[in-house]
């Protein structure tokens, strides 16, 4: 999967993933109306106007980009309608032949570790079915439960050429609370980017491990840092735009081949249409807008391939 | 919450909670056998046998205990329909009188972490309608993140008199990886400790904080440390029976007071009859064993209360 994903982001020549991460809060008010008047005011009508505003999203930027990353929060807190619409997200997307990052920050003790690396990764075998539970191709993991709650995922990666990316420093003000606690001289964020560095040793395709890593863009210092720490991993980077950092604090992410860094963006570019420059669009074209904002960002980020 | 979470405790005599992580691996041959002519090979027929089992267990036990804890990874691992049988056995725990803690182990940044919160304590409002998506009393919390990623759930607890349990000393082998790491002079779990006091001040209940602690039973040495600096938390202890702690290793968990710590035990009883000294039950009365193998972990936990 580190395979397509670098041929993807080559053919693309866009080193970006957009973050399907719906919100009532930005959702136009006729999408939402409709499936009200559909469905009533319930969770099945906050999912179906979640779909309708994914499926609008993906068909507007799915020839831009090389990958989407839904993050599971948004619709988990939509209840069942809310995960079924997480799952017709994942299989549309690949249906337009996109890669899907479930971001999902799941991590557990090492039966458990299976069972999510299972539904996000891998198949359940049933009597003579293989049954597939979400089928992503990536996921973010939480390493706090150590390597015997990662291995699992690492595991299942490597039976069916998945790949995972592991909270190394998160992009949020507080992540140093205990990301950035020193450790026997380095700071523990450090400590797991030596581990994803082990984690992925011996399952390199064109120079990548399937292990990657989390590091936010808010922290480009400790982004260059990573980067020489993990030069085989790809670090999957939040906090562009709506959180604050530019294209100038990404060059870092980067390693000399252009390789190695898949910025994401979420509401910059899914809820465009709320903010300057692109509130021209207005509600009804919030997919345009959002095709636009995705070109934009595209174009800033030229400097950092 | 926390404050029916003693008073249930102190009604039954018994502070512990019965894990609900159904497996395929355990679960009778008969109940799987009838959900497989009823769905076929499908995910729909492994959630039907999940259902069918963990509601014997729940009419086994209910009058014993004060709490269950379904874990919710065995039911992503069946996709949707193991999500909807995930709720079915919220709402049946609910109806039954139990507190259901949901194991979920979530943990993001700021805005995602409220979602979360709301998925799993919370309400979304939609129109006029406060819709509830899954309604659990409890969750469990990942810190890694930070402040910024726990305090949307300790915001959503306030709201809707619900708790949380924080990841501090997972009971897997290699927790200590990151965990105990020395971080000026203390151990990381114990920063995570301090936070967690700190989180909960001013929230007590009955001398409790609705912001409490994992500690896994399996670092007894460790349970009466932290007992001490988290003098108002709960402390949810996993690790009892199948990961091998006993009752023995328990008594630190717990306040001078009787109080102060709910013990988990999964598979050691709703697979008991896999295992000595159930066995003889046999699958055909796995609820029942389940019931026995209750009662003796109350039985045997008398002495630290």
């Amino acid at each position: 999967m580190i395979k397509k994903l670098i041929e993807s982001i080559k053919k693309t020549q866009a080193p970006i993933c957009v973050g399907l991460d719906p919100n009532l809060s930005f959702i136009p008010e006729e999408l939402l109306k409709n499936a009200i008047s559909e469905y009533g005011e319930t969770l099945e009508a906050a999912a179906e106007a979640f779909w309708q505003f994914n499926k609008a999203i993906l068909d507007a930027v799915a020839d831009l980009i090389p990958a989407v990353k839904p993050q599971s929060a948004m619709y988990e807190a939509l209840g069942l309608p809310g995960l079924s619409c997480f799952k017709k997200t994942v299989d549309y997307a690949h249906e337009k032949g996109l890669i899907v990052i479930g971001d999902v920050k799941r991590g557990d003790i090492g039966s458990t570790s299976k069972a999510y690396a299972e539904a996000h990764l891998g198949n359940i075998q049933l009597g003579s079915a293989a049954l597939t539970p979400f089928g992503e191709d990536f996921c973010t993991v939480n390493p706090y439960l150590g390597s015997d709650g990662v291995k699992p995922f690492i595991d299942v990666c490597k039976e069916n050429k998945k790949g995972i990316f592991i909270l190394v420093k998160t992009s949020n003000p507080s992540s140093g609370e205990f990301q950035d606690q020193s450790v026997g001289g380095k700071a523990l964020y450090e400590l797991v980017a030596d581990k994803v560095n082990e984690w992925g040793e011996g399952l390199l395709e064109d120079g990548y491990s399937p292990v990657g890593a989390v590091v936010g863009a808010t922290y480009p210092e400790e982004g260059i840092k990573l980067r020489k720490l993990m030069p085989h991993s790809f670090i999957l980077v939040p906090g562009y735009g709506a959180q604050g950092a530019t294209a100038k604090d990404l060059k870092g992410f980067f390693n000399p081949d252009g390789l190695g860094a898949i910025v994401n963006s979420s509401r910059g570019i899914i809820a465009a249409y709320t903010k300057e420059p692109y509130k021209e669009y207005g509600p009804g074209n919030f997919a345009e807008a959002a095709r636009k904002a995705a070109q934009d960002m595209i174009e800033d980020l030229k400097s950092c391939m």
